[in-house]
Order: structure tokens, then sequence, then C-alpha cells
């Protein structure tokens, strides 16, 4: 993985793949400096009437549903058809599934009408998916990813025929049958918002180099990023400047910090 | 108060309670890294159909009348009922009021519907609630506190039943009979979007720990602000190195820094 | 050009011009930090019931187009005939124009309801207002500024009667007679979202206090914003970092860095 990691990151950086974000207001800046910083080309773009032409020219889709309106899901469902019919990879997070009635029905609308390649969010967000349900609080991972939790996922996987990412300490990437483990990353991450958002965001910018390996792009994309969390918890303790080193460091680090840290099984 | 600002801070750490926010796109995200800094969890929601679904988990709810739409107003009203119902502290950031119409008749309407905790803005938008008007230019605080603002706080506290606190050179937070005054915070505040919106937001996470004394927990957020404001200024002059050292420094600051530098009385 | 420059920027920090913004939802927050160092006074807002009210207490309109949703178009509107009736200078950002019919279309609509004073982008988002149109790849700019672009660039001035301004490693401003070209900026401008629609900003801020020579006062914007890129540059090789320097300098840059580093033609 480590290799395919290297390569995946050095090819978005020689190609730009543009990244078409439905995304929410929090984090439409950090993620569109998060998908500039890794060497992708980032394009923010809602309305109905103008998301099929954007996704047309995408590598990749993501869709996130925080700070949801109910008319941005008929966008969402629009662009994912649209990104369906082409073949390109559409990332879905599920930000506060679970929490509210609106949120977890607008994920299961759109995973209805359209197909999801990867489904990215933190356990309670994704287990409020499954047939085991979790209670979330607000957006928070109130759930740890131990091994029921990973059975969860795979199940989930599984049923929705996507893969499943969950963010946590240690991350769990799974397409129903095999399992990526990733041990790396900082709990600083938790203290900025959007992290969670902008990982999203990086998958999709890995699925659009993923030459049809969408499995291995997404971990790869997840130990990429929770490394360059590491790095830059070695240049800051506090979480202001923890986030400024943390772009710096999805900018600079490169095939050698990947070789040398890695934890991912 | 400075023993009770220590208290209020550590539960805060401790519990991390839910701010809920209907506030404005331009301080969505620094609002959220600010709460994210003290402690608290933040969390972004707007759509009617899921405020009051929201509003149930938080321990306070922050509205906020920039970047306004009409239908936003709605949305603001419901949670606000919602919160009322459940005893949860509203606190109203009447961003621009006195601007335009649009922005002084919504903090009317939200303050007819319910019942609003604390009114929290700089001193021309609160004194453009009052009978007393004075003209706002944009959101910038066009007035001083002096002792006649001091006067129409307080007077705009008893008519409306809820707590003025108005920032400015010399914070006054006032619940119409008693008046704190805090000496502390920097120029560089008024140099970087979102410090007051941000104020806002801390005033809700010390209310949700306040046990009823929701004037003391108001003074107590805008004297750990500004103290913070303060030390994140001797590491920088300049407003963008200054807005990153701030946010590092809600996060590391505590009952030392408490003890030492706040200014109230 | 240098004295020019340095008097307009002293008239920006000692007047604190009011800048009105209806700006995309990923910049409003970085748009209004650099109008803050310059020394300007940003106010975002979109609502069509206050942006006649709003634009009239403003020294600028900046009109920009990303995140566009159609409802904003008619504030845009609104807003430009209402400056435009004030003699307010209105500066249209066209982003993404090109790359989808709602945005080519919207920026025609306003241009045909309203007169522009500076249409400001980058090459292919500029041509693809003329009648010799480029394709854009999202809000990329895939096109220098050659002699090709330079003349295009002079028709659409003259065919719309306004200042085009298009940015690039070597910006070019013109009204359809005289050309700028200033050779000051750095590449690390283009890895940090939102520099374009923050030098829109800015062009407002110096239009504001044009005295009458919009086509100067656009090109001292663009000459002392490429500045301080160059300045934040050699504080960082990173974009993180770089954002934070690049609001640092152009809060703290002044009469001295224009006379030494400033390259206009």
């Amino acid at each position: 993985m480590k290799e395919f990691t290297a390569r995946r990151l050095d090819e978005i950086r020689a190609t730009a793949p543009l990244v078409h974000n439905i995304t929410n207001y929090v984090v439409m800046n950090s993620s569109a400096n998060i998908l500039l910083a890794i060497g992708a080309s980032p394009v923010m773009a809602h309305c109905r009437a103008e998301v099929e032409e954007m996704t047309a020219f995408a590598g990749a889709l993501v869709l996130n549903i925080g700070t949801l309106q109910e008319d941005w899901v008929a966008s969402m469902k629009t662009a994912a058809k649209a990104a369906n019919s082409r073949g390109i990879p559409v990332i879905l997070d599920p930000v506060g599934a679970g929490a509210t009635s609106l949120r977890t029905q607008s994920v299961q609308d759109i995973m209805s009408a359209s197909t999801v390649s990867v489904l990215r969010g933190n356990a309670s967000e994704v287990l409020s998916l499954g047939s085991d349900q979790a209670t979330t609080k607000g957006v928070d991972a109130s759930v740890g990813i131990n091994d029921a939790v990973v059975d969860a996922a795979r199940q989930i996987a599984l049923e929705q025929k996507c893969i499943v990412a969950i963010s946590g300490e240690r991350d769990c990437i799974t397409d129903g049958d095999t399992v990526y483990r990733i041990a790396n990353g900082t709990p600083l991450m938790t203290k900025v918002t959007g992290t969670g958002c902008g990982l999203s965001a990086v998958t999709g910018a890995f699925c659009a180099v993923s030459h049809g390996e969408l499995l291995k792009a997404t971990a790869a994309a997840f130990g990429f990023y929770a490394i360059c969390g590491e790095l830059a918890a070695r240049v800051s303790k506090n979480p202001g400047s923890f986030a400024t080193a943390f772009v710096d460091c999805l900018y600079s680090a490169g095939p050698e910090e990947i070789e040398r840290y890695l934890k991912i099984s």
C-alpha cells in the first residue's frame, strides 16, 4: 500500500483532477484549500441548474450533507446520477446522519436514487445507516471503532454495495470483504472543524486517479491524510496553528513520509 | 468572578456542551473552530425541518443574523421556541441591526416570538433595538461604550427582560440591574472578521454550563475571550497570524491566565 | 503609479470605505479578512430585501458568481442598479464563466441589466464573455496572458464599456485603450482558494477611493495585492502558512514596499 499511495499522490499532483464538491457551508473554504494543497482542483457548485454540467468535467463528485437544506438534496441526486452515467466515483459524507430525521432520510434518498462509491463518515454516522443503529450527538464520533463496528461496517458495505470508510482513532475502510485499518493520525484533528469533511474531499481526489481500485484509493487517501495530521502535530500542539501546519504538510509531504510513517494493516 | 470564570471554563472542557448555531455564512467556520478550541461541541444547522430536533440536543442556541435571508428567520424562531420550551438559553447576535430594515425587523420578530436570554452585539447594533436609536455603518461599532451607552443597555435589558452584552474597548454586560465592565482585549480583534460572532458562540458555551447564573456566565465568556485576545496580541501584531494565535490561546489558556489577567469590575 | 498606489492605500486606511460584497460561500470569510487587513470595512449581504439599503452605504459593490444560485442573480442586479444610480463603482468577478451555461448567462444578465465598472477574472473566465471564447476547466486559469489575450481583453473592454482586469502570471488591466501589465506575484497564490476573489474585493476598496480614476485604481489594487503575495512567499513556501502571511502583509505593507517592489508597465 505504501507504493500505491505514493503513486496515486504523484498522479494527483501531476494531473490536478477536478473534484466537484456539493458540501456544507462550514467547510467549503477549508475543503477547497485542502484539495489545492494535495494538488487537486476543487470546484464548489450546488445549484441544480449547473450541477450536471459541472460534474461532467470532474474526476470525482463529493456530496456532504452538513448544513443541509431540502433543495440541496435534489441537486445532490441530480449530480450523483450524472456522475453514475459517466462512471465518475461518488463519495458521500453523511454528516450528522442519525442526529435528525432530515439528515438520515436525505442520505437514504441519495443512496436509493444513485450509486455511491464510498460512504465516508465517523462511526456513529455510518452505523446510523445500517440496521444496527447508534445514536449520534451532533456530528461527534460517540462510538470508537471496535470489532463490532468493523463488522457493522462490512455489513453496510455489502448491503449498500459500496466502500464504507470510517474515521476514528484507528480508521476502518472496507468493501465488505477486505478490511484496511490505519493507525495514523492525531487527536488534534478532532479540534479543527472540517477535518472529516476534508478527508471526504481528499478521498474524492484519490478516487479520481484510482484506475478502478477504489478500495485501495480510499485507504491511500485515509493513510496520507492521517500521516499529514501526525506531521502537523509535531509542529504545533494548539488547534489554530495545527490547522495551518496541516495544510502545509498536505502540500509538502510525499513518498518519503508515506514510506516512513504509514501504519496500515 | 475569577474563580467563577475558571470553573465554568473547566466544566466546558470536561463536558463539551453542544452549542447549536444558526449563524451567518462568513463565520460558520471560524465560530466552529472557536467553540472547539474552548472545548465545546459546535453544530451548525439552519434548515427548518431539523432545527427543533437539533436544538433538543443542545446546551445553548446561538442565533446570528449576519448574511440574513427571510427563510432563516422562520428557522430561528422555530429553534428559539424549542429552546424556550426546554429551558435552553438563547443567545441572539443582532449583526447589522440598525443598518437595514430587514435586520432590525428580524431581530424584533425573533424577540417577540421567543424569549432571548442574552443579546450580544456592538453598541450601535444593540442601541438600534432600544428607543434611543443610533445609526450603524454596516456591522462596525460606530459608538464607544460611554455612560450613556451603559444606561441605554440597562434600559434595553429591562425592556426586553434579557441580558444585554455589548462588546467594545470596555465591554458592558448587564441584566438591567448589575453591570459588569471588562477592560481586557485588543484592537487587533476588530481586524479579524467574526470575532464578535465568535464571542456570541462562546457566550453560548458558557451559558450552557451556567447553572442558572446567566449574567455571570456571560461576563465570564467575555472576560476569558478578551484575555485570549490579549495573549494572542503578544504573539503577533498582524491580523492573519493573530487570528491563528487567538484560536491557540482559546485552547491553551486556563485558570492561571484568568487569575493573572482578568480585569473586571 | 507607485505614488498613486501608495496614496490610494493610505486613503483606504484613513477612511475605511465600506465594501459591499455579494460573493460566494467559499470566500466570504477570506474576502472579509482581506478587506479588513488592507483597512477597508467589509459587509456581506445578499438578501434581495436589503441589498439596496446596504449598497447605499457603500463605497463600492463587489459581485462574485461563485457558488451561484438563481435568486442571487436577482439580488446582484438589484444591488448593481442601486450602485449605478448613486455612482458607486461595481466590480464583477465572473467565477467559472464559460464552465456552465448558468454562470455565463448570469454574467451576461448582470451586464445587460446594469453598468459594471470593472470585470475582474482569470483569462479563461473573461475571454468566455467575448466573441472569441475559450473553454474553462472549473475556475482554473487554463489560458496564459499572451498578446492575443491582451487584444481580446481590450476588445471586451470596448464592447462592454468597462475596465477588464485579468489576473495571471503577468496581470493585464485595460480600459480598451491604455494597458497596464503587472509582473509581481507568486505561484503560491494559486494554491490558496479565494485569492482571485479577494483581489476583486480589494479592487472594490481601491475603486471606492479612486476619485474617478478607476483604471489606475484597479491597477493599483492589482499591484499592491501581488506585492503582498511576493512578500508572503518569502515567509513561507507552503500554502497554509503562506495564506496567513499574506493577510499579515496586506496589513503591514505600505508605501515603502510599493516603492521598492512594484513592477508595472
